[in-house]
């Protein structure tokens, strides 16, 4: 099958065989069709789009031109959740051990910070001792054992997504409902889960800006996932300021124990839940989402869900000790207050510039060999709808020596509108998708 | 300036800026935008189309991306001509020396075969001694002495043409009217003329099928080549089948020399009467077309434009006396008739595919390296609307024992429609556009 042909029927905005998808596929990993050729189909698919079914043989494709996991070990449901990336944003730190205490498999694959958002490894590696590079056979041992695992993804899974997403995110492609849905489904599928909770954020720290196109998302992966023939559900939950009070990595982690004490409660510990709910749901654990937080909450106030986290970071070689103590978690050298620069009620942040400031502190990579500090970033004072003075600190820089505070100052100075009366708070989660 | 922000503009159908359209074009040729960048945006242009505007930067900026020739040295209106692609198609070497011999300034950069479509220098080349390489100098010289002088295009002309043609030749982005439009009139510009006479192609043996989109085209070349500046105008012409009775190289040679001796009339005569004509037009040389042919029938009759051609062929090197004699020129050793299927009426000719047979033969290349035989083609001895008899040849095979006629028996197998009752014969020119 000539790559020219394929190119040109997409062009015409005519559908692809099954056929002609798994040959630009396969042509993707043995070099057959070079990267000029993917990047016009790519771009002919961003602007002629993909209908249900070819959007299917994309993502199953994908996901098989590497390894696929066989978690058929592990009895029971095996759930999964994947968010499409934010700012203080550790729900995995917290709905994860939550829904493994009552009783779901959680095997979860991670990623790294990309750009202005966190990454799940990085925060679990700012724990002492902890790592995220387990072999599939600990992953597995350790899923069957104890019922949770987050480590990062092998290189051998979906390669074909790899070459494909570095491609797209220098040709302006990145953005297209298709590719994003089997980029991300891809992955979810050949890491084995049979249950996969998708969270998509929506707002001024999210890829997708508008609730609207992160609906739209969320429906397509949804309705894409269950045509490949496992259990997908996402909420779009919102990103129009950080999640959490915390950005930077220990300092997620703590935000994370502390939930998880029961010593913070509000829109992270909300969402968590709510995500976790949905896990059990999903994993058909609960029948309502009302059964399942009556007994996630349970086992956040009886401790079993800090129990569970400290149980997986003791299984993948970290200190369990920091869900006693968070004093053992890397602390900054400097806290600077960031002032407010007049009176008024917080109207709007630029969500992904405070990501950015604490990238330019340390806490995320520019390139991607840059290594990260896990103990800087910032702390946020004041949230949307709060009231606020002229000079008050509406957050709080944490910094070590090789922080770029001045950058990441330059970055903040924008980013937060004051008006004079309040405005409407957005809600915290805008739609669930089943 | 970011490739991927000018990629990302022409994808959500914006109006790239001059500084943009020029950053694309160095970026080609400088190496600064990868082949898969430019891919992308290629086909972004192919889906989202370019204003007028862009269009003419993206000539002017291809035209001005190597050497652009100065022939304000040779006095008087500097006129080329140029044909998108045909078979039997060789209007250039008796257009050109009538035009001339009506006191035109023929300064012409011509091409090799492509495809199924013959080459002008392919055919000059069969003429003993003939050569197209000249010098820059030489061939400013020649115009200026004997007003005329056809060559092969230098590689130092438009090499962003160069870099973007071949990387639209393998990711199905060559028929875009921006693109297609940029890439003749660059090299046009660059070749120095201040007034060109395009030939538009229709039919089953043209890049462009319908007489719609060759209209479309036209209008698109002429209106862009104005806006640069430079005289334009085009005719659309008839390629539903060979234009002469002859195709191949030397063959051609022979029936352009024919017709300019007054032994061949039919429709390779009057095309290449009225694009003499328009060539004479637009160069400010007549004031009418029946003015123009008026002049152009005297210098076919009195043997002027013979002479013209003679004086070419010498000045370059070649043997003159082949327009005396023709049997000077190669010959095939082999004469194969093709027999008619059926009988009936001539109705329809898959033009492409005899050009392919031609080439099969060995009158055009396969891969850019191969080597052509100047003796081998094709002499059809039907034309559309004529009858037929079952058995009855409808072409000759010239082949030398290198030939693959088989393939070229094959390719002709389905190229000939036959009808019971005689079908409208299309007319010669489709459109005139000024």
């Amino acid at each position: 099958m000539r790559a020219t042909e394929i190119i040109m029927k997409k062009r015409l905005g005519q559908e692809l065989t099954k056929e002609e998808v798994y040959a630009f596929v396969e042509g993707t990993v043995n070099g057959s069709f070079e990267d000029y050729q993917l990047s016009a189909l790519l771009m002919a698919i961003c602007l002629n789009g993909m209908t249900d079914r070819e959007t299917v043989d994309l993502t199953m494709a994908m996901a098989y031109s590497g390894d696929v996991l066989d978690l058929s070990d592990i009895p029971g449901a095996k759930v999964d959740k994947h968010s499409t990336g934010g700012v203080g944003d550790t729900t995995t730190l917290i709905a994860a051990p939550l829904a493994a205490a009552c009783g779901a498999k959680v095997a979860k694959m991670s990623g790294r910070g990309l750009g202005f958002t966190g990454g799940t490894l990085d925060k679990l590696e700012s724990i002492p001792g902890m790592r995220v590079d387990l072999s599939k056979e600990r992953f597995i041992r350790q899923v069957k054992d104890i019922g949770i695992a987050v480590i990062g993804q092998t290189a051998e899974l979906a390669p074909a997504d790899k070459t494909l997403y570095a491609l797209r995110d220098v040709t302006a492609t990145v953005d297209s409902l298709p590719l994003v849905t089997s980029s991300i489904l891809s992955k979810k599928i050949a890491a084995g889960c049979d249950a996969v909770v998708l969270d998509v954020k929506t707002g001024t720290g999210a890829v997708m800006p508008t609730a609207e196109l992160s609906v739209k998302l969320a429906k397509t992966m949804v309705r894409i996932g269950s045509l490949t023939g496992r259990r997908f559900s996402a909420l779009v939950t919102d990103m129009n300021q950080p999640l959490g009070l915390n950005v930077g990595n220990a300092l997620e982690v703590r935000e994370a124990i502390d939930a998880l004490s029961g010593r913070a409660e509000g829109p992270l510990v909300d969402v968590s839940l709510q995500l976790a709910a949905q896990m059990l749901r999903t994993a058909g654990l609960a029948e309502t989402t009302e059964a399942a937080l009556i007994r996630l909450r349970e086992k956040l106030d009886s401790g079993a869900g800090l129990l569970k986290l400290a149980q997986m970071i003791e299984a993948q070689g970290g200190d369990p000790r920091v869900t006693e103590d968070i004093d053992l978690l890397p602390r900054a050298e400097q806290l600077i207050p960031v002032p407010a620069p007049e009176g008024g009620y917080v109207a709007a942040m630029r969500t992904s510039d405070i990501g950015y400031a604490a990238q330019a502190l340390g806490a995320g990579r520019v390139k991607k060999t840059d290594r990260i500090d896990p103990a800087v970033g910032l702390v946020m004072t004041k949230r949307l709808g709060d009231p606020i003075e002229k000079g008050e600190p509406w957050c709080v820089l944490h910094a070590n020596p090789a922080s770029d505070v001045k950058e990441a100052t330059r970055l903040l100075e924008g980013a937060l509108a004051v008006s004079r009366e309040p405005s409407p708070v957005p809600k915290l989660v805008h739609a669930v998708i089943e």
